[in-house]
This record gives C-alpha cells, structure tokens and sequence, in this order.
C-alpha cells in the first residue's frame, strides 16, 4: 500500500518536531503541527493554549481530574469536547499527502493503511540538554520537567486510546532520536513513505 | 558512537531471523542465531532443544513455574544456570562485530554504545501467514500458536530482565516487519550501522 501520511508522536524534547518539519519538505506535503493546534481553536472557540495543552497530555490532577471534569449537557467534559473535534481536524487533514505531529494522530488514523506511523524517543539526559538549548527551559530541574510531561502525555494517551502510550506495537517504526540523530530520523521516515510498494525480496 | 553489534529482537513469525541474516550479508559479519544456541548447549550440557525453547521462553506454567522450579546447591533453578551461561556467551560473541538473533541481547547488552538494539514486529495476520508458509507449522490455528509463543517470551524476558518485552524505550528502533517488508527491515538496519558517525544536520 503506498503512503502518503506520517504521523509522529514524540517525547517532549526528543526532536519529534524538527524531525515532523524535515520529512514534511524531503517529502514536499505540508507538516501540521502548530497549525493543527490554531485550527482546533478556531473550531471550538477554546484559546491556542488550552488546545496545545489539552490536546495531548492530561492536567496535574491526572486521570482522576478527567473522571471529576464538570460536563455539559452534551455529556462531554471540555477535554472530550477538545478531543472530538480535534479528532475531526486529523481526519479532514489527513485526505491529503502530509505530516501530522502530535494529537494521538496514530490512534485516530489507526485504521488507514496509507500511514506510516512513528514514535520517536530519546534518553532524559539527551532530551533535557536538548530543551534547555531549544526550547529555553530553565536548566534548574529539566529532567523533572520531562517527567511531568512524559506522564501528562502518557495518562492523556491511556485515557483517550486504551492503549500504553510508547507501546512499539502501536507504530511502524519507533525511534530513538539521540542515538540515531534527527536528521537520519526524518530520512528513514521520508524512505519508508517512498520506499513503500517495492517489492520484497523475501523469499 | 560507532556501532559494531546488533541485536534483533522478534516477535515469533514477524522474519526477524531472515532479517538478522540480510544484515549480517549486509554488513559482512556474522550472525549469531543457530550457532548461539549450539554454543551454549555445548557449554551447558544441556540439548539445543532445550536452550532453543527455554533460553527465550518460559514454560507453560509461566511465571509460576519460574517461582515453583526446583534449585541446585547454588540456589540456581535449570533456567537460571541457562541464563547466566547463555549471558556469558553473548557476552563472548559480542567481542567482534557481528548480529545477534533473540536470546535477550537488547537486554545483556544495554550498556554498551557500539550496539543498534532493534525489534521487529508484525501483526498476528502477517506473522501466521508466514509461520504456515517458511517454518511449515500446520495451518489448523496459527492465531493460537502465535499467542502461546508472544506469551511465553513476555514471560520469560520480564522474569529475567524486569522490563516490559515490546517497550519502544527498549530499543535503538523497532519496525513493523509487515509493513515495511524484511528487506528494507534490513537495509534501514544495516544503514543505522554503517552511517553511524556522520553528522546531525539539526540547528
């Protein structure tokens, strides 16, 4: 089956983002990726913020503050609220060719077998240097900063998809971005979507 | 880091053994995979059909089994003398470049840099096809088949290793082997090994 859609979900600071840019112009088809945040917030009247934090990883009081969220007459708290429609956003994006970061793109395109999905991944000690440099954050504590993320994005993935967020099984290909660099990442990447529909010489 | 050593992971009919050999063709080095357990049945006494099966999986009893096995006077249940000399082995082999076929070697050798850890999986589907096809296992019910043997490595790499079998964090990379195909399985393995060292194009 050809591929036209890579989606990358990514741990915070493992270059998930730059790796989404770098296959999006190897490949020419847009990367969604702040645009995909500005376009769920259009669409709910929820503000940029809410939507890049909501959209993907859960607040402090974890799985517990989804069980307790107030709902409306919808039955919908504001993060399942936020996740329909994002969810909506995915699937409108995703009739054309390109690259989607974030979002749990890989569940809500799970049945598309023109996918390529990919985890990427790297130890704290590369991701906190990484952060720190890119990013701007503090370097008082970042590896607790990445622990804070890694679990909000964990419990939001569990709790929307049912699965273990990291789970290989979930992905084409998983990657680990400080040993293999970002650069090599996005051209296996970009190989895998080019790549596919050659034969196999498997005999 | 240079990488000199791979480890292959796989899921039971998913072509990890047929990729270990394109890789090690590939590469120009051996692999370890029938020769691994022949060395270490010879250093053990025990029969290749034994290491074959235990050196990787537990029993139909499960993690029970391990819990309930009788000990020598050096309090080592026959399972665990296997994994001490089958560690030692790899230990051994992992002296030169070469590639190494299951028996947990992502996990003896996680500590050392010159290694790319894959692991390479596929869905029931594609793998029980494959089991009927190459290894000639009747066609009555491969689903099952294939589900005793995920469960009997789970069991037994989580006993001896305490980690999570299938945990992309495990792993330098780990692909869909359905998806991809084995060849490229390969050469994406073979490319991480020979283009490590180049440079990181990220700014």
């Amino acid at each position: 089956m050809e591929k036209s859609i890579v989606t990358i979900s990514r741990e915070f600071g493992s270059g998930g983002r730059t790796i989404g840019r770098l296959v999006a112009e190897k490949l020419g088809v847009p990367c969604y990726d702040r645009e995909l945040i500005e376009k769920v917030a259009g669409q709910t009247g929820m503000s940029e913020g809410y939507v890049e934090e909501h959209g993907e990883a859960a607040g402090s009081g974890g799985a517990l503050e989804y069980a307790m969220a107030g709902r409306g007459p919808d039955g919908l708290s504001p993060d399942e609220y936020l996740w329909t429609r994002q969810c909506a956003v995915l699937l409108e994006l995703a009739k054309s060719p390109c690259v989607l970061v974030g979002r749990c793109a890989d569940y809500v395109l799970r049945d598309r077998p023109d996918c390529v999905h990919a985890f990427i991944w790297a130890d704290p000690a590369f991701r906190a240097e990484r952060i720190v440099r890119l990013y701007g954050e503090t370097a008082a504590s970042p590896e607790k900063r990445l622990a804070e993320k890694d679990r909000a994005r964990r419990v939001h993935y569990r709790y929307f998809t049912g699965r273990e967020w990291g789970s290989a099984r979930n992905y084409t290909v998983c990657l680990n971005s400080g040993e293999i660099g970002v650069e090599r990442c996005a051209d296996i990447l970009a190989g895998l979507v080019r790549g596919t529909g050659t034969g196999d010489g498997e005999k």
